[in-house]
């Protein structure tokens, strides 16, 4: 076990709360321009732990000020961060961020800083761990409960190897509500595999933490923090005879046992782990003393870290919510730069959710710790008992919508594209196969942009298509939604609809009601059509535009319906324009143009055909307009690429 | 309240061992033939009860042992489900069976005793529960640890209608180690929602129970049994006052609360569920008596019942493995079909693992309760620390492999086609986006016959295809496991072998060694070529013969390797052959030939082109020969077609 640098029970209790407005302008980071890496701070005592903390909310301020980026949680876990590098020794021991937004800290300490200033830019620095960035970033994270699985693999490996070092999982207790976390619990509290579980708790997950897990914990944080080793606890459960009056006698000497077990029993301990805390995670004395006694304890151990959300930037502190991912702001003030007044189409879900359930009682909103998000928070507030928030927990989301489908009601589950990746089985098991008439609203169906490869929302056609009985309808415009939401309800069956982050605003006589899903020429053209699904058909119009400046003159056509495909309209497309592009925002492979190829194929159609799709599948990080120019998808680059393909034909 | 008809604290005990052998040939089951519906099961008293008991036994052995199903399960629950439909009133009262194949005795008693017969046959009566069968069947189940999720969906709908119903989960302790089990007990437990959750607990899933919870239900086990009404408890607990000397007090006035306390503070209470149990689920008289007291309680409810799986028929309790689920069998001497000698896809697989982890110490394998179906039992048996029965816990299974796999090791996860529905997310966040060298054995890929719809294996390339820096291979003999499996670990990035159930027994002219993934023509021809893959190649070589009597030549080709496709080897194929029919055993949507159709559409090829694969992606129960019948799989109806779609090229 590594030497103490440090008295044990240091007292020194310093108020961490910056007075940012004064200290920032112009001061320089003395303590932090001395990290280079992680290795640096060890040489660190405590006082100067305490003033790099603070040097540290400096730089992240500043900086997110400036960038935009994940604010709120980092500021959280600086502490933490700090008595983690301080205590172990990465890369040989391991950290899984579990989500990973929560990672800023870690990359400062681990030779980072400098990419602050291209933080979630294109070719920039991730704002998430990434094993290609740094041998300190042990896993990718970005969806929520995977750390504790990735880290008992690792931990595995360890001591297959039979080396000696550490691993260690931070996760939220929003993530927490996830099953995955649970199953990766029950294995890693089963057997004898030393691993670390930071639980860091700041009582919010994005959303209102729910359930019986919010609630234990709530229960748990309500004690006086203290330390605690497990060990002294359970050499007094040993001395517990089992009769009564000797029972009595032991209670008699010792109350303060007895009052932990009756009010300690946690649910960590039930799943098999040693369980160490609540400790204020802000005070960097406890935090090195319990991760001391920690490493040197046998089999699993949780941690349980209390933090506060935006600690010591007090705009943070009151409003975690805004600064959980901000835009740039105005660090002195505090102000966020005002909302855009652009009517999203989350917007335009929220509103038509409430517009059609003001009209049909039976009309309910589900959503997985995302209300804000999705905009159903509009329908939580004007109708509280027919939504429901059930924490990060989309397989049960879906399953549970299946449940209220098969006793008459229109559940909708309002969810993140990438984030319905978790409930593949449960859209087809659960819903598709007794075709329950459950609608799923997925936004950030496409390109995110800043959050990178794990959250762009590319994968959701391919993984629906396949699935039976569903209709994938997709919306180009948010004037659009609840046309296409009374559409789904009507159809009495498993219904995706589909639609972008942010909005797309196009000329009213393009709005489409949606009443049979069946494609419609949005603009005439000769001999090429451009095929054009969502917001890509915004970008369709563009390029018609474009192209007849050059001469060339194109049809622009929407599939409002990706699944099933319009036959009709696909008979009547291609036998009018011998050369076809289909246009989507997702990923090449078995998405929106491979479902049309097939059904060409199929049926012996002979058209010149290309699709503009993404290529691999995984999309870095980085603004929309240049992931897109990267991509090969902006409009100079499929104006070439339609030209070339039909040189030939307009020759 | 339903009135009681019977004493509470009724005591007789009948012993339930049946001596079938004595009793079953001819003999009447007078109880039972009273039984049309669940109505005339409220006439009985306790003394009819307990004969319906051995009865219904009587029924389930001797017509399994001619139709084969789910034995032991089901005998397992006989008292459990006559208490339920004594106490509860269905179908206003809705019951949800978890995974459902042990839902035989409610569908006995839900007037479908005629339909065992048909059990699991095409067109017969299903193995699991299903909604168009029975108004019984609130919900469809098959895939483990959803009826949580699905019976509070329920109940919730019951209380916005403002009814006056009960709504029971019935759940095994395997699907309890199932994460959406907990993320539903979360949102269960929360809220005020009625709710009963029975935990059928037969200390044993399909293969070892694992993990925490497995635990936690030992420590619950060991407690003598009784019958505990939480609100005493709570009683006892709101007398203990804070202060030390009060407190031993009362501990000296109720030291059975007190211990009660120590002992019992269940994990399912730590949930926000009221516990009673453990008690004897073969006692019917206790289970009345719970199943009332819980029926009267107000929030979510969990009844710990304890069970036998096989009870009251000696060889199935002897070997429940063997007997989970049968062929036919003869039930008075207990002997089971032998088993055939058939070299089987698992148990190549599971040797080609032993074989190639001789070599190479890195090789680790994974199993999700699966480890006798895959056959990695051998590998188990050869290398126990390498090797990992993680429970029913497909998502976990993933991640940890993901965890290793970053480690420098090779795991492998093997598992059935459709339980990795539930990793899907997974598969491309923590695996394929990090491009980890995790392997996946895919074994019941394709058909999987009487287990119908939720278990076809008919998926798994279409969720996997779209996956960045995925290859799907796929084997047609088992002969080529080991070459396959030593190709996959050579690419060094995530790999999926899928082979189907059972075996095929080929020429070993046709074996091919796995180098490189192409194309590989086994069979010349003219003008016509079959590119078929998997077990779909012997179909296809089958097919060769049959149309040489009627003078068609075709070319038989295989595609070892479904994705990436092989785009070398489709160039040669397109230029050689007018017509070409891909040949697979899965949906159509998104399959093989989905992969060739878009490769051709999007590379100009004007080849004539039909896809032979399931067209719907529901293929309910039957033997494999009749469904591929149905599904118009059969040669007899490929030939019509091919010979249909040459007619005039051939002329």
């Amino acid at each position: 076990m590594k030497e103490w640098r440090m008295p044990l029970f240091y007292t020194i209790k310093l108020n961490l709360k910056l007075n940012l407005e004064k200290r920032m302008d112009g001061k320089m980071l003395k303590t932090l321009d001395k990290i280079k890496s992680v290795e640096d701070l060890k040489a660190l005592d405590l006082d100067e732990l305490q003033v790099l903390a603070k040097e540290i909310r400096q730089f992240l301020v500043q900086s997110l000020a400036r960038t935009g980026g994940h604010l709120a949680s980092n500021l959280g876990v600086v502490e933490l961060t700090l008595a983690l590098h301080y205590i172990f020794d990465s890369p040989k021991d391991k950290m899984v961020w579990d989500v990973g937004h929560q990672a800023y800290v870690h990359k400062i300490l681990t030779g980072r800083r400098k990419g602050f200033k291209t933080l979630r830019k294109i070719d920039g620095m991730s704002g998430f761990p990434k094993r290609k960035e740094s041998e300190h970033d042990a896993f990718e994270t970005g969806h929520s409960s995977t750390s504790i699985s990735a880290a008992l693999g690792m931990a595995v490996a360890r001591d297959l190897k039979g080396e000696d070092s550490h691993v260690i999982a931070i996760i939220g207790d929003g993530a927490l509500t996830g099953g995955m976390a649970y199953e990766a619990m029950n294995n890693a509290g089963r057997g004898h595999t030393n691993l670390i579980v930071i639980l860091n708790d700041n009582e919010m997950s994005i959303s209102e933490n729910v359930g019986g897990m919010s609630r234990h914990l709530n229960h748990l944080r309500s004690n006086k923090d203290y330390l605690r080793a497990k060990e002294d606890i359970e050499g007094l459960l040993n001395k517990v005879p089992v009769v009564g009056s000797q029972l009595v006698d032991v209670v008699r000497k010792t109350k303060e046992g007895v009052k932990t077990v009756l009010v300690e029993n946690t649910l960590f301990e039930e799943m098999g782990f040693t369980y160490l805390g609540p400790i204020d995670g802000h005070n960097m004395n406890d935090l090195i003393e319990i991760l001391n006694n920690a490493k040197a304890m046998e089999g699993p151990v949780l941690i349980h870290v209390k933090t506060l959300k935006g600690k010591g930037y007090r705009p943070a502190v009151e409003n975690p919510s805004a600064y959980h991912g901000v835009g740039p702001f105005d660090f002195k003030s505090g102000e966020l730069p005002k909302k855009s007044n652009a009517y999203t189409f989350s917007d335009a879900f929220g509103y038509a959710m409430v517009s059609l359930g003001e009209k049909d009682d039976h009309i309910l909103g589900i959503t997985a710790a995302m209300s804000d998000g999705t905009g159903l928070s509009h329908f939580e507030r004007q109708f509280p008992k027919r939504f429901f928030d059930v924490g990060i927990a989309e397989q049960h989301a879906v399953t549970f919508a299946a449940g209220l489908a098969s006793s008459g009601y229109k559940p909708v589950f309002a969810v993140y594209s990438s984030f319905l990746q978790r409930a593949y089985d449960q859209v087809l098991h659960d819903v598709a196969l007794q075709n329950l008439p459950v609608v799923f609203g997925i936004d950030r169906a496409g390109l995110v942009g800043e959050d990178g490869a794990t959250h762009q929302g590319i994968f959701d056609i391919a993984f629906l298509s396949n699935i039976p009985n569903m209709t994938i309808l997709s919306v180009k415009m948010p004037e659009e939604m609840e046309s296409a939401l009374k559409y789904a309800f009507s159809l009495n069956s498993p219904v995706a609809i589909r639609y972008p982050r942010g909005t797309v605003t196009l000329d009213k006589k393009y709005q489409l009601p949606y009443t049979d899903g069946k494609m419609v020429t949005l603009e005439e053209g000769e001999k090429i059509a451009l095929l054009a699904t969502g917001k890509m058909v915004a970008q369709a119009l563009e390029m018609k535009k474009l192209l007849e400046e050059e001469g060339i003159n194109v049809a622009v056509i929407e599939a409002p319906c990706i699944v099933p495909v319009d036959e009709q309209g696909l008979e009547s497309i291609t036998s009018q324009y011998p050369t076809i592009f289909t246009m989507e925002d997702h990923v090449l492979k078995d998405g929106f143009g491979a479902q049309i190829a097939q059904w060409m194929m199929l049926h012996g159609k002979n058209n010149v055909f290309y699709s503009f799709a993404y290529e691999t599948g995984i999309v870095e990080h980085g603004d929309i307009p240049s992931l897109l120019e990267k991509e090969k998808l902006s409009n100079h680059h499929m104006i070439t690429k339609i030209k070339e393909m039909t040189k030939k034909e307009r020759a």
